[in-house]
């Protein structure tokens, strides 16, 4: 194994860990030494990886960018919808992405800024609805950094909403629901006409992905089954 | 004071207590004990009226009820959209409620149906959908549930949205931004266009609550100066 694809590993090893004590204990309960404990590493592998817990805890903030975008479509508003549903589809199938998404609502983590992945998903959004405008697929009243914040606050409740009532079961349909809500006040009917907005649209972006980067099958895992009980963290 | 009113203040005083402990630590580091030492009530009394931390929970949860409805509006979507502003002014100046909020996404929270809260506000939006579309105010494609279910979802992570970045200061205009994007899909335009969805209209709903229920100033609290910060808890 390459020397860089080692530290690949030991990094995704490490975070792995980390997302999964985040989830069991809550940002301001888990301590590094539990997270050492799992990860398989050597102490000295983890601090130069990640000084602090801080530092973990963004790690698995981060880890929420699949690393390789959606490819460019010819429409940009169905670029953006499938950036929203693999983000989705990620979510039900990804543990390290569902760390990301609870420590960026733990309220009880203090001292970390939580701000970050709202911001970074609202610059995509933004980025995406300015090209998607330049191409005369929106309404002319919208305000590209208005749409994006609303997509990305509207998408962090459905998502936690479909946690707390069936552990991600029906993600899917209820993404699905959101943007056939808000895309008619955005989009120019004509071009809304012909993006695919159904709710098995994700899982399909992500097996595209997974053929243009076969790297991606070592490092994130196939879709799993989940539990439909919310929330089956062990006794803390 | 009447035993009545003495009771009904009793049970505020525990439930702000435990809304505040439950903001600072989370669901599951606090304890009952600690809120009966800021509470300033018996132990008797604290457990007469919640027998366990579960029940306290409950309390905080339930209080996101204002306990008097918006009063009924010709337009059903005037009325829905004033129940929606109505409960992000609350969220901005009542610590209660966003207790409350806070305790439905914490996902720490192990034993705690966070389900209640999502259901209960869903049910309010189908009522007041259903009354909208039986008056021929929305579109024919609407199906209540479904929509219901968006609007308490999307503004969930709205209010969340809005806490991280800047701890609610910028909630009303986000939230009328997220109407404005849902409901062009949903409700009939010429009904829409006399619709007040400004973001001055949550305050100016709960003025009109005031003065029809001159008892909710005792218990509810006046508009407070957030500060920007987000999340100010204490070292736990």
């Amino acid at each position: 194994m390459a020397k860089q694809e080692r530290a690949v590993r030991t990094r995704h090893a490490i975070l792995s860990s980390a997302a999964r004590i985040f989830e069991e204990r809550g940002y301001q309960a888990a301590t590094v030494s539990e997270i050492l404990a799992t990860a398989n590493v050597t102490k000295g592998a983890l601090y130069f990886h990640f000084p602090s817990k801080e530092h973990l805890a963004e790690g698995v903030l981060h880890a929420q960018d699949l690393g390789v975008p959606v490819p460019d479509r010819a429409c940009k508003v169905q670029q953006m919808v499938d950036t929203v549903v693999l983000h989705a589809h990620r979510l039900q199938t990804d543990p390290m992405v569902r760390a990301g998404v609870r420590l960026s609502l733990d309220q009880q983590a203090q001292g970390l800024d939580r701000s970050g992945p709202f911001l970074r998903w609202s610059e995509v959004g933004i980025e995406l609805l300015d090209k998607a405008k330049a191409q005369g697929e929106l309404l002319p009243h919208v305000v590209s950094a208005e749409t994006a914040d609303v997509l990305v606050g509207a998408f962090a409740g459905v998502q936690a909403m479909s946690q707390a009532l069936c552990n991600y079961q029906d993600l899917p349909p209820r993404v699905s629901a959101l943007l056939r809500h808000v895309l008619p006040s955005v989009v120019v009917p004509s071009v809304l006409a012909s993006v695919d907005l159904t709710a098995t649209r994700g899982a399909a972006v992500y097996a595209e992905l997974q053929a243009l980067h076969p790297e991606l099958q070592a490092l994130h895992p196939q879709p799993q089954t989940l539990n439909p009980q919310p929330q089956p963290a062990p006794a803390g």
